[in-house]
């Protein structure tokens, strides 16, 4: 077992994928950010209803994922031809949860892009929360399942 | 209490921070990556001794954070005078620990710019071990402290 | 009379504002885009009521305004410390007005930033509405006021 | 007739077009920015004779083609195959005309970032002549014609 | 003999490529940074014994590669799918070498990617050596091979 | 002597420039183009009497130096005040020189972002003549003279 991007001389590279297949790939990455029990109500109340919170971040996290090969270095760039984000409120939990979906036909798998649009809409719920409750946390982040590829299909385990 | 990014309609803006005192201002967040025990070790054999891994992160946390208004919608663009990001393999927890500091002379705190630091190393180190290791687990991220402005400073329990 | 960023060669430069005072600035601007009448009623129905329509393009509107020395080569970096766009849609033109607010404390003014904030957010209508409707277009986008500044203010006519 | 980018939640996300047919696509868009007389003098003086400005704006609205969906939140990234912008100057309407030619085989359609580079053309314009000519508007900007993809040939009327 | 992106008329555009064939290509560039010995040394232990000097380096023109187009305002935006960089300390020309490899799979070559990350990597170097010695020179960035495409493969003399 | 951005544990890091003094600064950097007679021939035919080629150039030189920050990973970003380049054909070397000024009332010197400027203007003189002439060399790149700051003025031997 070895790490990819490093070489035996511990150098890092972007790998060579110019001779991997151009295939259809899908990656869903969640994650949570927690929060006061009232600092989440008023996320409810402004993104539910009527205003723009939810919104704000979903559409930070869909051009976060456009923009991953630029956050992380050894990343490929990716023309992704689906971003999707979806936010579930779980007061019981006191908790937003952040599920991502990136597809592609490529040549590497999108998890990177998924976690990306994951970690940034969760910071823009951060900032827009901030004044409210400094104390929030985000937790959590992670690939669910990965398709296509010569790795093949994967699932997290729970 | 409200959210001071989205007005009484719903909706967002950058905020009015013209006519704030230029302070200066430092943030600490943290953060952590869970993955297995023998991915940790081939971070530790290449980021410690000899390789890139480490540097990779840190840089690429580093560049996160002078991006950070580009990421999130409504934070304001900053001139940050200084950016700093640590790591502590932690082997007994089977982790990376990251923590940033971000200082500035200016208008708005700087906790977004540590937290996106934090946040963007992170995957950077997943991009570097997802080969190894699918189920890596980015948790933990959270203000530690911060100084300056008019809310003054401020300490996470714990 | 000439153009303060082209030389008596023809050369074009980013003008040296250096010794230029650092006030505070105000600038607005106006346009609309202009749609068929069931394609306004889709913006409506999915923007005012429940939609992220006009939040995206609120959102792009924000982020435009933050990168437009990157987008216009001979604007200077500024650090706005407040932008906000406001739609209202005409249904008795056919058409969404869209208007912008930028300010800043500093030594230019801020009308490219809000002229590029009501540009981009129009474009983000367009691309949201352009499979029912491709016969758009974008009017009428030029500066309201400005404030600040050895020039003075200023308003547009009518 | 629905909006394509907003599903029936009213949630925004990028739309899958993983699936759609690679096919040469073409889009050309047009758009106006009108100046005093005078205002529109030094343009052809320094821009058609010797001078930079029509270049300029030709570069910036280049540049602006290839940022489109880092600008238009769910724009796909597109691999863009050939820009091209034209200008002419009409001082019989005291405008400057701005055409733009935007070509990829792809799979999705090019207006969007044909309709950016027009419009950020437009911008660059105003931000070079706005010394001399704070009243300067950009009018007229839409889709002149499209080729390829799924949904055939449209010109627009008139 | 004529400029390519340069028309008859003298305007500037991005070539069309839409119609060359996809091919599998290379692109090797190499380049020099001079410097005095005693600083020199200082990038010798810092960089190849423990510390960051060269990854700084490396990353930063990996990461240059990948924005070559929005750079080079002529580039067609491409999705690399290989960039590796090497560094030799000379210390008998008192000189770092730089030589970058990048690759694609696609319609234009990649010389210019190649270039950018070499040129990009010796301003890094250039960065963290500067308190020591502000007198280096960067030197000799030029092409040394190229595969692939219409034109065929090409190597420079000597 | 030591490497400012490198610390005794061979970390990188943005320095802290919190406290520095706001003055004005000034930074000049040069840099030569290397090509055969006849494509230099080709540059001042398209350059000097009617053409783009060295419009395009300067327009790049200026946007780089914006983005000085997000190419060099260790580069405070900064808000210049000015940016200006020059180009002299000098047919008896067979070469294009090129001249960077940048300016600031800033906390942190200017030179990388001259030195940034002088090197993408060449990058893209190489990418446009690169058709006609494989074999450029970008050489002598480095800083003229400095002015302002701690460290006082500096101007290079020779």
């Amino acid at each position: 077992m070895a790490l990819t991007h490093i070489n035996q001389q511990g150098d890092a590279s972007m790998v060579d994928v110019t001779n991997k297949a151009v295939t259809s790939r899908t990656a869903i990455a969640e994650g949570y950010i927690y929060m006061q029990p009232d600092t989440l109500k008023l996320v409810e109340q402004h993104g539910m209803q009527k205003g723009d919170v939810i919104a704000v971040a979903r559409i930070a996290g869909i051009q976060a994922a456009k923009k991953c090969a630029d956050l992380i270095p050894l990343c490929h760039p990716l023309a992704l031809s689906k971003v999707q984000l979806d936010f579930e409120l779980q007061p019981e939990n006191s908790r937003v949860r952040i599920q991502s979906l990136c597809k592609l036909a490529g040549q590497t798998g999108v998890e990177m892009e998924a976690l990306t649009a994951v970690s940034v809409a969760a910071l823009t719920l951060f900032d827009m929360c901030k004044a409210a409750d400094k104390s929030m946390r985000i937790d959590g982040i992670r690939v669910l399942s990965k398709q296509g590829g010569k790795s093949g299909d994967w699932s997290a385990d729970g």
